[in-house]
């Protein structure tokens, strides 16, 4: 296997600097095999030339000693790549932005290190899991749900950082953050919000603190390693209620968002509803070998045979409603009425009371693994790329845009999936790209869609709120305004606070001033 | 009346900078006379020694020539606190940290630039009222409410950025932000967030943007000058249902507290109630001297008298539910229930329909003036300063602090006004201290009373969510984790962006490295 040296690093150098860190975190917490090195790429980003090849891996047990490795880090000039669990699937996973650079697992720290019953909330080291968590609250029958992202392999600390959306009324996690401990990049440790205040009481009770409030520059950012992270959780409701449909036609988004869109925003609909289309069924349940087998995207008959097959209409709408039976009964009517006025077909209903298990009906945060599956579609080796820009919740643009992406997508023979997510005002769209890592051309076609999908996107207005390593610099510079005035911020207070570049270079397109030149 | 002028700076620099400014916005915009820094003080702080003596005010028209001010700032060193309309009362009100600072007066930048009726939101320049935008509203029979603070006279998005509190849905008014655009210490233009992307059409609907978000580090802070605002509005409800109680007992706070709670997280109250004591009201509409002529705080009898008198318990309770008659019915009656268990009280019931007149029984946002009143109770002229600790959602805690603080107030010969203002996951405790401001040493009182607050407040680990201009260095002092980490880093990130100093200096205990021995 090939390796990857930090930049301006010899070899010898770096083994040094590796010996360097065996020494206050122990050996066998540096991971610098090849099996090791493997295991923190990108698992579905095969392509030959490997950008984003670690050069080894840390999992510090303590913030001690994240604190001792990011001072050996700075003398050594070895960049570090925090990960919490590492599964940021379809963005890059565990692997760094720029080959080379160390990835700093945080799984081992993975205490959960308070949970206030009463207010709500819990304080987290970054390697607690969905399934941890939802398992300590389950065991000990704690009436706080989680919201958890449709994979949900990750980190909650981790998924917070990078902004992933769950599907319940906290589905927005970057908002129910509540306070973080850090270490900074001179080994400093910082507590933002009220945790500025010895022995504060409301640390995980009030998000701004005095002054300016910092969490949010924290998230999707390179400029400190979050070692703690207070996150508010959602007291149990009494009872749901989810309202489904399928609905037949490609153009019914443009109704479905008009209709859902002020629903949501008059907070009747408490929650992101996600609304996909059936191919998200279809790739998770079967694969494209059993419909098809020709060149290019499915064609329209084969797409019709699918949702045929599986009971499937276009597009799937999945709306829950949280509160009391009363409350959720009346709030039903509403969704009833807006969606009498585009379709009579009647909704599919579910109900939980509490007591009952929480499953995925449920409008829980279930920790689930399944919609991973999708990878497998193309076949072979399968891999995902999410291509997801920020809309608003006007019918008629979601639908222009998404007859613009269906283009692309078969311009470049992929087959299409895609996805909203209905927050309060906005719209995020994921649009799924899915390929047999192991076909080069298909890959190579893929990566190129992308780029088209960006630009396209850019011209129309939209950008993204999230993207895969290897497009960090290209969405990065779509935020152009004012010859980049927000990205020239960015890369100044990194500067600032990390002179010699050592966390995270290039991460959501920020590069420190020592390797502003590997801008891409 | 004695000047101030900008530090290092002699009355003929100071007025070769001012016909700098002059030349550019016109002399009309100018503003230097005697009364006219007289009109920009604190109107609440008449201590002999004037910490925060404006040097002059200056208003520009437009963004330009907000850029140019700060261009020339920055060649004549010569510092500026931006005001929206400077009605920061109890706070500070225009008045600027540091004596000889310059205040830049947005109010003429007054523009509703958009309102997006379907998506439900503004975008505002800071000299727009919450008078202006409600009477836009009104006349066009738009359907969004605002949210006011209880004194309405000023900004919108200046009481956003200091983190104004408002009382239906959308209070929390920070979290309601949805982009800005600011002149930057070096006159560059930025907009964060979405606007970001040129001919973005999300700006507004999207909070966090692409990698770190940073609208929260420009709140409560000195880092740049906001010249325009997203804010979302709340969608107009089809009813509301008010539920009044008085409490008769000091110590029912408790219980209230631990029943409001959880129905506040739960989000059945869904905007953050104000319960005050009844010197709120009593405050507001009688004065003091038509109860007590004595010396030290109204003693017990006193205060039994005028809550006899005036019909009031010790705290008013005032629950508002949003949304349709029967849902708000069925939420009375979880709320009905956690009071059952601690009273026998009913409640007085209001009711608003959509058509209805918006007043104050509505729960809309009603721009008001009249608890401004309060500052009359003392006599003379008046004078208020607001201590304003964030507490947990815990009946005993709040209690014990509620005691310690009028042991205090008690101690210091001052009357008691408190009100709680639950939020989410905290409590918002305001003690209001309203004195004389022609009585010497009444007010030298309440400035000693208010550093106690702060000290004991802290020792319980309760820290202020923002604080009056001449405590800003005190509280500041109190968020000490990690020798000042957060502190350290404010100042850090303040030298980066403004180097010379010109923004705010002294804001939140912010203050560039040219003026830092200024911090008390």
């Amino acid at each position: 296997m090939s390796r990857a040296f930090p930049p301006g690093l010899s070899e010898q150098q770096f083994e040094r600097a590796l010996a360097a860190f065996a020494a206050v975190i122990g050996s066998e917490a540096v991971l610098s095999t090849d099996s090791d090195r493997h295991a923190y790429r990108d698992i579905y980003d095969h392509r030959p030339q490997d950008r984003h090849l670690p050069g080894a891996g840390l999992a510090p047990a303590s913030v001690e000693e994240v604190q001792a490795i990011v001072r050996i880090a700075s003398e050594h000039r070895v960049p570090l790549w925090p990960i919490s669990r590492g599964k940021n699937m379809g963005y890059g996973g565990s692997a760094p932005r720029l080959a080379g650079t160390v990835v700093l697992d945080l799984s081992r720290m993975n205490r959960i290190l308070d949970i206030d019953v009463k207010h709500g909330h819990v304080l987290l080291e970054p390697g607690v899991t969905f399934f941890d968590l939802f398992a300590v609250l389950q065991e000990n029958d704690i009436p706080l749900w989680l919201s958890v992202p449709s994979n949900s392999l990750g980190s909650v600390v981790g998924n917070a950082l990078d902004r992933g959306n769950g599907y319940t009324p906290y589905g927005d996690h970057a908002s129910k953050v509540c306070g973080m401990e850090l270490v900074m990049p001179d080994a400093t440790l910082l507590r933002t919000g009220m945790g500025a205040l010895p022995d504060s009481v409301t640390w995980q009770l009030y998000k701004y603190g005095y002054g300016p409030s910092w969490d949010q520059v924290f998230m999707q950012s390179n400029y400190g390693i979050v070692t703690k992270m207070g996150l508010w959780l959602m007291p149990e409701p009494e009872s749901t209620l989810t309202l489904k449909m399928q609905c037949p036609n490609e153009e019914d988004i443009g109704w479905i968002i008009d209709a859902v869109g002020p629903l949501r925003r008059r907070n009747i609909i408490q929650h992101n509803p996600n609304i996909g289309n059936f191919m998200q069924f279809a790739m998770t349940m079967t694969s494209r070998s059993d419909w098809y087998d020709g060149a290019g995207a499915v064609p329209a008959e084969v797409e019709a045979a699918i949702m045929q097959k599986l009971g499937l209409g276009w597009w799937h709408v999945n709306l829950t409603l949280y509160g009391y039976d009363e409350v959720n009964e009346f709030h039903a009517g509403l969704v009833r009425k807006a969606f009498a006025e585009h379709t009579s077909q009647p909704f599919e209903v579910h109900k939980w009371h509490r007591g009952q298990p929480l499953d995925i009906e449920s409008g829980a945060g279930v920790p689930m693994t399944l919609p991973l599956n999708m990878v497998n579609w193309a076949g072979g080796r399968g891999g995902h790329l999410e291509f997801s820009p920020v809309l608003p919740q006007d019918g008629a643009r979601c639908l222009r845009q998404l007859q613009r992406s269906r283009a692309l997508f078969r311009q470049y023979g992929v087959d299409y999936y895609g996805s909203y997510t209905v927050g309060e005002r906005h719209v995020n769209k994921i649009n799924m790209i899915v390929f047999n890592k192991d076909d080069a051309d298909q890959t190579q076609r893929c990566h190129q869609l992308f780029h088209d999908l960006v630009a396209e996107g850019a011209a129309d207005g939209y950008g993204e709120y999230r993207t895969h390593l290897s497009y960090m610099d290209t969405v990065a510079a779509t935020y152009s305004f004012n010859d980049h005035a927000l990205l020239r911020l960015n890369e100044q207070f990194k500067d600032l606070v990390d002179p010699k570049g050592i966390i995270a270079p290039g991460k959501q397109g920020i590069w420190p001033k020592t390797l502003r030149e590997r801008k891409t």
